[in-house]
């Protein structure tokens, strides 16, 4: 793995100083592996940043992990698939500290520096006489990062993860999505470990911006689930100066950071319900940075847009009525459209392009959007993926 | 047809004085009955009203309509479908005026009293010539209202009209919309006539609050057109005393109006692009206007839960997502949440519902969804479909 590279067969154990393993409760009855219950533990004290969801209906999960973190860092946490403890009332909230408390027991850490998150189906209790027999099954080890990635997921069709190395340090990662909880709703869940010593405002101040570059710009839906949560776990292991603003490692730190929850986002909007494609969308020349993500937003939700994607149809006519309606600033006669590194429209018009040869480079399993406003200096990109009937077949015929 | 309740039999030509008629310039290759030119003409002078697309792209006949409108009120409109005139530039502009000027011509009208509206696929010019040869074919009659309903349709599966009485007079309607225009965009356009004289200004307020809730509160699929039209004339040819602001039958005009309005768009959302159902969304107990069309909107363009209404899945947990990233204000122990009839959560967690029967409701032609938010007074209701495959496959599969 070359310095700055991600590496997607790192883990979240790939970073020294940290353990992991899983187990199954019986929670999840489907996907590979049968496992619904999964540790991730720092040998070492942490510190540690945090996002959470925006939806005002937030999951147990969400308001115990907001208050621990309040009180002091975290250095562990535990994850069930399968239900995600969400609309379970004060019920819920006793149910998630039980199962934490059940989890640092295991792990041998405090309670109160044990996380929980839940994933799956919401309106139900978590079976926590199932979830306690199981905990002894979860066995932590260095080589546990495989394990952990395969438990947290849901209707995801594989495990996401992936390392970067940057000076002697390490960060690992591994996240869940774009899969529909059978029969509710798709939760992200992205966890991130570094062996380096990181100060922890700088952390959080780092992982806020890289999160809003990477998992806030994905979208397979548009719909936002109450369990959203990315943390990252920063332990020293691997020793030397701590990393904080304006330190000689910062810089490296953040880009490392930044660059593997990119790569994690993708992964999410690959893996998306029914997608059969990866689309990037970047907007370029936008007069302002809110501009810019507003309308990466408002492409990546198009169903009309998605639609055409996937039918590898490059409809430019599509792309103008998103840019019409966004309300973001453009200049009429300078809005350029690259499709697949094609221009398809400029001045207002589309250009003279052949139809047939964009559409073939539209059959494979990437495709980008490129739109320049002409309005201004600001950029941003973002993930998504094509509609299919496989998405509806998805989210219609299972039942709750 | 009683008094206040709407017709679905009648038409543009139900009210006194107006003519219509169509005829096929060869543009619209798909559809029943080959017409794609159409002229609705008022006999005497009117008050006229009219919305445009807020899209910032704009068709090159809303923006002669807007010019011509802020000019003399309009006594008639030329509708051609198959060719939207969009993204055209100048030669747009100009191909717009020169029809709007054979229409006058044909119809005996001032060139300037004549509107135009396109719709169909974006970035193609008008064929002028064969609009111009078919102009002679089409013959304005008291019955041409059905030939005109027809001919403005594009991938609508069914023509879309409707009148309705109050006192001596008569309004009455056509629409055409949620098609997806081979290969581009939806486009929707509605035309109100009416027999009663109306005070421009008021004719102008009354408008606009129909459509705002109406036309403006349906989505089929979250995208705007940069053609979408609604127009009324009122040519008072039953006579009577003038209806202003405080006149004695403003309200019931008002409210006729409206009635016809809604009408219409439920007609669109019905027919909308692969739909199997007609969905009703109803926001009561919020604490602003704005909140409860927000949410109105963000409900029926989900696509989560479009797909589980699809599928007949009572699936609330996709209903509280939406209210929970919504950003309206909401009392989290009061919501109630109403699936055909059906009370499905309250108090924060689901109730003890018979899901296998509801679902069973579910499966019928119109659900209806309503959601009290415990805030406030306001309310809103707004209509959508469902999301199938092959909405996907409508706007996949045929290519530009």
């Amino acid at each position: 793995m070359t310095s700055g590279e991600v590496d997607p067969a790192g883990h979240v154990t790939s970073p020294r100083g940290f353990v992991a393993g899983a187990a199954y409760a019986g929670i999840k009855t489907y996907g590979e592996g049968k496992l619904d219950l999964a540790i991730l533990v720092s040998e070492l004290p942490c510190t540690t940043a945090a996002t959470f969801t925006r939806s005002r209906l937030q999951a147990a999960a969400v308001d115990i992990d907001r208050a621990k973190l309040a009180a002091r860092p975290a250095r562990g946490v535990v994850v069930n698939s399968g239900i995600a403890n969400a609309s379970t009332g004060r019920r819920g909230i006793e149910d998630g500290y039980a199962l934490a408390r059940l989890a640092a027991q295991r792990a041998g850490i405090q309670e109160d520096e044990m996380l929980v998150c839940s994933t799956g189906v919401i309106g139900q209790y978590l079976p926590m006489e199932r979830l306690a027999a199981a905990m002894p099954k979860v066995v932590l080890s260095r080589e546990g990062g495989a394990e952990f990635a395969r438990a947290i997921i849901t209707t995801d069709t594989r495990p996401k993860t992936g390392a970067v190395r940057f000076g002697p340090y390490t960060i690992g990662g591994a996240c869940k999505g774009s899969g529909m909880i059978h029969p509710n709703m798709a939760t992200m869940l992205a966890f991130l470990t570094t062996d380096a010593p990181v100060e922890a405002g700088f952390l959080r101040a780092a992982f806020s911006r890289a999160v809003d570059d990477s998992f806030n710009l994905v979208s397979v839906d548009g719909d936002t689930s109450p369990s959203d949560t990315a943390v990252v776990f920063a332990n020293g292991a691997a020793g030397g100066e701590l990393i904080a603003a304006g330190s000689a490692l910062a810089a490296k730190f953040e880009s490392a950071l930044r660059a593997l929850c990119v790569h994690l986002a993708r992964e999410i909007a690959r893996d998306g319900e029914g997608a059969t494609k990866l689309v990037e969308f970047s907007v370029r020349e936008a007069a302002s940075p809110e501009d810019a993500r507003h309308l990466v937003r408002l492409l990546s939700t198009s169903y009309l847009l998605k639609s055409a994607i996937h039918g590898a149809d490059p409809n430019w006519g599509r792309i103008t009525a998103v840019i019409g309606r966004s309300g973001v600033t453009f200049n009429d006669d300078a809005v350029t459209i690259d499709l697949c590194g094609v221009r398809v429209f400029e001045h207002g018009r589309p250009t003279a392009f052949n139809a047939a040869a964009l559409s073939q480079a539209m059959r494979g399993s990437e495709v980008s959007i490129e739109v320049a406003l002409g309005a201004g200096q600001e950029a941003a990109t973002g993930w998504g993926c094509d509609l299919s009937a496989e998405y509806v077949a998805i989210n219609a015929d299972y039942h709750t």
